[in-house]
Order: C-alpha cells, then sequence, then structure tokens
C-alpha cells in the first residue's frame, strides 16, 4: 500500500494513494481514520486491508492530488523522530574535511533525535528563522516507520518490525548544531523535519537497501547516492537501538544522509529565503519544500 | 499545589498531595483525569482549581501515601524529555578529569533527549540491563515542566511559562553515552528516568535557583549542590530552547546534574543490581529507585 496523511474537511485524514489518485475511504468501511490507528491495529489487520482495497475504494471520496493539503504521513508522532548521523562513508568524510578533523567511520551508530514539533509535510514551507540560523542546510534520508514494537530485536527479523518507508529531509541549522555541541537544538527548528509525501508498505520495498536517494537545491542536484551505502543498515539500526529500549508502533527513524550537503561544500552553501529544497527515494516519492 | 499520578482501579489518575494525603478528587468537582489534561487547561483554570481545594477535597478519595502506586508525574509525556548536559561548572571540571581531556564550561546550553519509554515513576525499580551496559550511573535534577507554551520567549518571562517542578534521576549508561558520541541512547534505557513524585506548582517554589539537590547511593550521599550553580538558569534554558522550536504545555526539561556522579569518581563507581538510588530536592521530594 501506497499511504499518506492529507487534511480534508478541516482534519487530517489517512488516505490511499494509487498513481495520481488519493482516495478517502467510508467510515463505515473499516478504514482507521490516521496513519497511527492503522499501524497500531498491527500485521493482521494490514493484511486483511490489503486485500480488501478494491472494496474499499468502491465507496470511497476521491480527492485530486494537487488540490489537496498534504501533511506529514505521521503528523504528529508519539515521540521524537529518531535519527542516525555519519551513517554514509563519503559523508563522514565531507564532514571531516569540511572540518579540518580527522574522522573515522563509527564504530557505533551515533544517533540524536528531532522534535515532534520539527515533522511537517512533504510540500510545507521551511521556516528560514534567519533570527536564529544563518547556516540551515538539507539531509535527504531514508526513513523507516515501525509497525511491530519490540526490545532486544536481533537483526535477523528486524526488518519483520517495520510498517514502512518514506522520505525525510533532516533539515539541519549547522551553526546551532555545532554550537550546542549535542545535535538536538539544531535539528529540531519547527518545520525542519518534511516527510512523505507517502509511507510504502513493507512488501512494496523489495530491498531497503537498494534505494536511489537525491537532493535538488534550486533544480541543481546536490545529493546523489544510494541506500546501498549506509555503514549501518536498517536492520542494524533497529537491532541496536532496540538493545535496551522498546521500539513501538509508529515510531520514526531516520537513517542518515549521503554526502552533498551543503556545509561541506567549497565554498559551504546554506539555504535562503525562496530556495526550493527537493528531496526524493526511488519508489517512494519527492518532497518538494520552499524555504520562506 | 503539589500533584502526583497514582494508579487508581487501574488507570493512571491525578491526585493532590498534602503532608501524608493523597486525595483523588470525584468527576464531578471539574478535577481532571490526567496532569496533561490538567496543564493544558491553562493558567486560569489552575487559579480557579487552586482556590477550589478545600470544596474539591470534600468529595475527594483519600489514598494512603504508602499503599498506592505511584506513576511518573506524567507517565507518559507527548515527546522526549529535553535535557541539559554540562550545566554545573563543578560537574564540567569532574568530567573533564575523568576523561583526561581539558573541557571548558559551554558557552551555549548542550541539549539532548530521553526517549519517552525511559520515564517511570518515582519508586519505580530501574531494569539493572546488564547485558546491554555496564555503566550505569546516577544523575539528580531538576525538572522543569512548561505551563504555557510558546516560541521566542524572553528571559525576563521565561518562568511565567512554568507549570511546577519535579525531580528527574537522569539515569546513564556510560558506555553506551559514550561509544554511541550523541547522547540520546546511553541515557534511553527503559525505565532510566524516574521522575516525581511531585509537580510542585510554581507558585509554591519562591525562587528555583536556591534548591539543594542531594543522591544518595546505598544510604551514602553522593551528590549535594544547590540549583543556583546552574550555568545556565531555567529562565535562559527556557529562552533559548524557545529560540526557533516551539515548547508546549507538558513539555519536561531537567535541567542538568551537579558533581559526584559515578563514573568521574576514583576509581569509577556504577549502579548494580540491588543498589538504593535516592534523588532529593529541596521542597519538592525524594525519588527512591532500586536497580534490579
Amino acid at each position: 500500500m501506497r499511504l499518506a496523511t492529507v487534511r480534508y474537511a478541516q482534519q487530517p485524514r489517512l488516505v490511499l494513494v494509487d498513481g495520481n489518485e488519493l482516495w478517502l475511504p467510508a467510515p463505515h468501511s473499516g478504514w482507521p481514520e490516521s496513519m497511527l490507528d492503522l499501524i497500531a491495529a498491527g500485521p493482521e489487520r494490514w493484511r486483511v486491508l490489503a486485500t480488501e482495497l478494491s472494496k474499499i475504494k468502491r465507496d470511497a471520496v476521491r480527492l485530486p492530488r494537487d488540490g489537496t493539503e498534504w501533511l506529514a504521513p505521521i503528523p504528529r508522532p508519539n515521540k521524537n523522530v529518531m535519527c542516525l548521523g555519519w551513517n554514509y562513508a563519503e559523508h563522514v568524510a565531507e564532514s571531516a574535511s569540511a572540518s579540518g578533523r580527522k574522522h573515522e567511520p563509527p564504530k557505533d551508530p551515533i544517533v540524536f533525535t528531532k522534535n515532534v514539533t520539527s515533522v511537517s509535510g512533504p510540500y510545507a514551507d521551511v521556516p528560514a528563522q534567519a533570527s536564529v540560523t544563518q547556516q540551515l542546510d538539507w539531509e535527504v534520508e531514508l526513513g523507516v516507520v515501525i509497525g511491530v514494537g519490540g526490545r532486544g530485536i536481533a537483526r535477523e527479523r528486524a526488518l519483520e518490525h517495520v510498517f514502512g518507508y518514506t522520505v525525510i529531509n533532516d533539515v539541519s541549522a549547522r551553526d546551532l548544531q555545532f554550537r550546542h555541541k549535542q545535535y538536538f537544538l539544531g535539528k529540531s527548528l519547527d518545520g525542519s523535519c518534511p516527510m512523505g509525501p507517502v509511507i510504502v508498505t513493507r512488501e512494496e520495498v523489495l530491498d531497503p537497501q537498494a534505494l536511489d536517494l537525491k537532493c535538488w537545491v534550486n533544480g541543481e542536484l546536490k545529493q546523489l547516492s544510494n541506500t546501498h551505502h549506509m555503514i549501518f543498515d536498517v536492520a542494524t539500526i533497529i537491532h541496536v537501538l532496540s538493545r535496551g529500549m522498546a521500539l513501538e508502533p509508529g515510531d520514526i527513524i531516520a537513517t542518515g544522509t549521503p554526502s552533498g550537503v551543503g556545509f561541506a561544500r567549497t565554498p559551504p552553501e546554506f539555504l535562503k529565503a525562496g530556495d526550493l529544497v527537493e528531496c526524493e527515494i526511488q519508489g517512494i516519492g519527492r518532497l518538494r519544500n520552499r524555504v520562506v
């Protein structure tokens, strides 16, 4: 399934995405009200819904792809988004080069969080917040949404805990990120976590480690890589996170960004009001966010 | 008001604490069901409730302080707990000494988060998780609960945004904390954020920067300081956090720990199964947690 959340009659509603069409199933069809409700319902319910899609569509309202307000697939997560730092070797190298220090690839995943309030829609404006930061930067990342919770999840079974995949732009205020040492504040400006446009459920993603990632700024390609290059793959991330901390349905993990970010360029480049950032992952979709 | 959350008839319920007595007001008294409901109701509602306490108590169920299961005042926060690192000069110095490096006190607050799932009750057991960490450590901290949200909050008005104060033990797995570079994972083991026993509302705390903090392990005093020694005081923390990120009612901030933690001792000391950790802040109360 390809799933999204849109605003309909003032409310966030879970819709099915089929090509250029959005389907909002009727309440009596058993379709959950929200993405988090659907995820909480569990694998058996997902399987049943997937087999009933043509029936569910019969009573659905069809919404135009373009005239509809898209929200983040999970507009208000139940906890902060968990994010990997330095999870692509070339990004480690460019960061090292930019800071003039020697950086080895991490032996253990580097994990920080983005605040719940940073989450925003796939086409939402990103506030420039020029009074707070002068160094707003882009980071295309594969987002993983947990479907089945657990603790001590074995690496070999980890992907069975995934509900689906999405695209995340881990917008980063580099001056805040480095000035405050720990990354949380620089990663948590309001509206700095565009997400979506859809969650593609797990069974439709043959291999999460074989997806092209791209990021453009004003139409110019800035990042181009493939999830194959992750240092810690999705299964390992889930395994390590869950060692002493329960993962829960609806948890969101941003799996790190490849090279090509702004602060590591010569000279460094940062986002300014008016810029258009686009982040795309193969088979999932493209975020399109204007800095304002 | 002194407020707590206890389990009553299987449900988490908001109670009023008066000396050794807990009062669970009747539903028809207009008493909110949960701490988050009360906080969301806003300052006008808090004022009215505070004037009606004797009336509210008339129809309340009285619960025994000792025979009742206490939960964290906010058992399930809406986002991660925001935490200050290195916010007491003597703790900066002991950390520097322990790591053999030179550390200056931070010029900007160092902020990381603890997962929502780490939050636990004031008398709850702390899982030793010996398969995951060998270096579990204690950190007594003043907790600040936001009552009135906002962005760009001026330092001078910042304390007006506080709902109340609590005690937090920011239990830390040092090996994970340092191995993973960013602190999130080492700070987020399940049950590693005991909190409570009460929230004391703002008007009852004359000066949040004049409170003694103490931590004992197995009855031996390990930490003894005063919130007067914070590098960034509560008002500054709220001001800085809210610069580009909206604070919301119910947000929880752990304001950093003074010196005396285990990893900085000679030789280093860590918690093991059977240990009893107690954290106390003057005028608020004492956490008492057994490592198991």
